[in-house]
């Protein structure tokens, strides 16, 4: 039985031609996905799809601003959770993170490691993403740090950032590549595999 | 006075080419680079570059295989340098990264910025760069750690070696982007400003 569409607010709409254009570029690359496999797994027309998002440009940005604002805020409710455990608000924030990349393989891969291999015309959307999440990060280290060591110095936290959002990025390519990893395996990693762990460790504790 | 071009060798040909290639796509990003513009720059014709690259996508590809050889050469020599001096050879290593990136600011923005940044049809190629890079740093952190540590796991250092590239990438960028930062105020920061540090510093001791 065929039923009249009822009309969604434009904001519900969005989200489920965002959720099923995200869908779409995690199978394939930009180029082999049309906008007519997106109107279609949403249940909708092409017109529609151009409608609300603009061209397949816009479609994709979409999808990467949408998947980027998710996972900050992931993390950053992991880092502000009043949850009294033992263990520091940068490592509930680190756990977050890699549970997103587990549960959102395919918003990872849409986010990571499509609109980097794209290149143009993402080239600038990427910059951008990886900025705010950089930004983010400076906060939060700034944040989880201050009780402790007090303010930090803008620019250490801003390097400090940057290498974090890279490591992130190795340790969640690693644990996409190994499906024996958990992200709780995952954080254990990062505590124990660090240049700096190796080089303060002594030979004897080995 | 125009003389005739001696005849070189092949291979002091090709680097000559590639000499210029690195320097003209260094300069813009690949599809704003002609083949004309290297040939004029290499003192050749279009067809002789040709004949030794095959193509503009060959001649690409050529730079970015033989820029990664000259940093991982340098990184290698630096390690393996029998040099009594205080500090260990990862340490040595990384300052050789470091002083590459500064020296060769046009093989850097070839290697990592644009190939990176121009997605297909090096998408491939940049993946082959980065696991060949991440092997030569798995097999060094390796030999680096065997006389205090014995053999290190075969994951474990794939692991390392992958964080460390992906480490290396942002400090590399940071240096690029700060005219005022050195290999050694790199190499400092390094050392100061990781997630184990920041972790295993006690508070007291601010």
């Amino acid at each position: 039985m065929k039923t009249k569409q009822r009309r969604l607010p434009r904001e519900v709409r969005e989200q489920q031609l965002i959720d099923a254009a995200v869908s779409a570029f995690s199978r394939g690359d930009y180029h082999s996905v049309s906008v007519e496999e997106i109107a279609v797994a949403a249940g909708t027309s092409k017109p529609t799809v151009y409608h609300y998002l603009g061209s397949k440009e816009g479609i994709f940005t979409a999808c990467v601003r949408r998947e980027m604002e998710r996972l900050v805020e992931a993390i950053r409710a992991a880092v502000h959770a009043p949850r009294p455990t033992d263990d520091d608000p940068l490592r509930r924030g680190m756990r977050a993170f890699f549970a997103f990349v587990v549960d959102n393989r395919e918003s990872w891969t849409v986010l990571y490691r499509r609109a980097a291999a794209q290149g143009q015309p993402f080239e600038a959307e990427t910059a951008r993403v990886r900025d705010r999440v950089t930004s983010e990060m400076a906060e939060l280290i700034t944040a989880c740090t201050r009780d402790d060591y007090g303010d930090m110095d803008t620019r250490d936290a801003q390097l400090l950032a940057r290498v974090a959002v890279s490591t992130a990025d190795a340790f969640a390519d690693w644990l996409l590549d190994h499906p024996d990893e958990t992200p709780d395996t995952m954080a254990g990693h990062v505590a124990e595999l660090t240049w700096s762990h190796l080089r303060t460790r002594g030979p004897a504790e080995v």
